[in-house]
């Protein structure tokens, strides 16, 4: 190898990467929590508080100790163990899906399911606010991708009808992260069936929350169980733990199996996350009522916050959306939060697909009364800079 | 809405993909694995037999009751506990990289690694037998990618000297999985600097087995801590556990936290995995000797299987592969082991990049000499017919 010898620094690059993000403002820190802190939590994805529910963590602990620290390998080699069976067997009973598939992360899961289910004769039509995982997937996929307006099942309509390719799926968010609106699922199905679609729902924030006893926005709207239709979770949300499933037609999970290679390639989840899902999973359906209360304090939360002054969305699930006059005050706001003892979550530009700068709070099923009394006191009094 | 309505099943085609998987022999099937079986597993990743010792299980169980069954949100908002930031810093002083960012899965860790460490501006050089995961990450990179022949340091230099591209990034397996081979690494990070490249080194078989103390193939390589050299991990392997990290320089890791997606968007690694993980680090810490023991049986079964009459690889790790002449072969030893109470994995085409059907066998570190000579014994009559 008679090499040109150029002695460069290959990382040189990141240092202006870096000052451009300190001049734009948005440089992102990792501010890791301690296990006990005085703060209300606003702020995670934790909808029906059960992650440190005894039934949950003793669960995840008893999962361990039977079945070791990690799944050992792949699903298909030594990673399925008879837990993750008895997990997705419940999880597609509780959703109505004819089966589940388990995976790692919410994020391999949305994979999978992209990758696997489409190919060069699809047409993906995916909403322009989809989360970032969804995006991924379409960018992995062997299929020509059409971003459709947020939540505009006429424009999916028209894409659909006006495609060349005979195939096509149609993927959408049921909840948005950002500001907890629905997507239009039953007429978005009703399109996709006009047109010879299948259609993929990410249900990350609905699972647990929306539909009969929090089984999801896909049996919300009527979907459940439909030949055609694909449903994405997460388990790291309301079922406190940590991972994804895919839930649908048989053939579908059975095709997973064979090709969606963030199953066949990637460790299967450890028996611990899956223990802890089980358990939040059997506690929910044994109190249904948690998924309604998670939906009750969102609306509480909302009005209470609406008649305060603020800017509140409808909430759809259990996201409830603050809008801020500018990401300034956005983040001057969750600091003064943080520093009155509330926990809310602070999304602005470029982090927000609309550009708009907002709080972001968990209405989570367990809050009391008095819990809702003081977030709205806190947001009131920091909003009106008092 | 007009739609012209075809009445069509979107998912019709699903049969005919099943069909030539099974007229092809590559049907794969999930079969859920019991707690305790008689099998001896030489079929898992548990190179260092960690999985079930109790001070791993037990922090499993310790970190789910602590801290809860999942890390509730993104590393960014919730996501990250003190017990995530102890792994980190543990992580980078036992391998000798400056930092260390810990991800939910091996799989979401490479692909941050090569989206966000390459542009439009870079040529990415990967070998030929990648994981499935990096090349995944090479599909999503916004960089022109070069597929290099397999280990050949001569070819990447060729690759790089000829690129238009300013920016360079060369990535490897360190040790390929399905038949233990180790990668050219000094030589290629010579080649990488020579030519003004950074190098990526996926060690998820090499770490906990290879470089002094099990502290992986970036440290045995004298690699550990280079400025242009960057690390990625399982620790769903040796470290019993589940999730994967990158490590290597502070500038790097900072700016995966700032720009990597599946760290932005993903939820943080449960707590159980995390504390698994910390649990099998700190014992390997304290007991070195278990990485060379894990040599010392892949040298062990390798030397006695080729005396019995079987065509195994050298090993370079904890990998012992045996060639089948045939696929047929390789499935039927497969069965056999299994009926004899052996658990070993089964490659075949199109799973082997090389086209070679072969058996693959996990040296753990903990097999003792008589399960040595059982699995001996049972591969030596299974492959003379006997």
């Amino acid at each position: 190898m008679t090499a040109p010898v150029r002695v460069r620094d290959p990382f040189a690059w990141l240092a202006q990467a870096d000052r451009d993000r300190r001049e734009a403002g948005l440089v992102r820190a990792v501010r890791p929590r301690p296990a006990e802190s005085g703060l209300l939590d606003l702020a995670s994805n934790d909808y029906l508080g059960l992650v440190r529910h005894p039934r949950v963590t003793e669960a995840a602990a008893d999962a361990a100790r039977r079945w070791g620290g990690g799944s050992t390998g792949s699903r298909l080699v030594t990673g399925s163990t008879e837990l993750h069976a008895e997990l997705e067997r419940e999880l597609a009973e509780f959703t109505g899906a004819e089966a589940a598939l388990v995976f790692s992360s919410g994020y391999t899961a949305n994979l999978a399911a992209l990758t696997a289910l489409t190919g060069p004769a699809h047409l993906i039509v995916s909403d322009a606010q989809n989360h970032a995982s969804l995006i991924d997937g379409c960018r992995l996929a062997r299929a020509r991708v059409e971003r459709a307006p947020h939540r505009d099942p006429v424009a999916v309509a028209a894409a659909l009808a006006s495609r060349p390719e005979p195939e096509a799926l149609v993927v959408t968010d049921a909840v948005f992260s950002v500001d907890g609106e629905a997507a239009p699922l039953a007429e978005l199905a009703r399109v996709c069936r006009a047109h010879g679609a299948a259609l993929l729902i990410d249900d990350a924030h609905g699972m647990g929350v929306l539909g009969p006893g929090g089984s999801g926005s896909t049996a919300a709207a009527g979907l459940a169980g439909g030949p055609d239709v694909v449903t994405t979770i997460t388990l790291s949300k309301s079922l406190a733990a940590q991972g994804g499933a895919v839930l649908g037609p048989r053939r579908v999970i059975d095709h997973l199996v064979q090709a969606a290679r963030t199953f066949i390639f990637d460790t299967g989840l450890n028996p611990a996350a899956v223990g802890a899902a089980l358990g939040a999973l059997r506690l929910l359906r044994e109190e249904p009522e948690r998924a309604e209360r998670a939906r009750e304090v969102a609306r509480l939360l909302s009005e209470r916050l609406a008649a305060a002054g603020l800017a509140v969305s409808e909430p759809e699930a259990a996201v409830v959306s603050v809008r801020a006059p500018s990401p300034e005050a956005a983040v001057a706001w969750a600091a003064a939060c943080r520093d009155a003892g509330l926990a809310v979550g602070c999304f602005r530009p470029p982090s927000v697909p609309d550009g708009i700068s907002r709080l972001r709070l968990t209405a989570r099923g367990d809050l009391t009364g008095r819990q809702i009394d003081f977030a709205v006191g806190v947001l009131a009094a920091v909003s009106s800079g008092g």
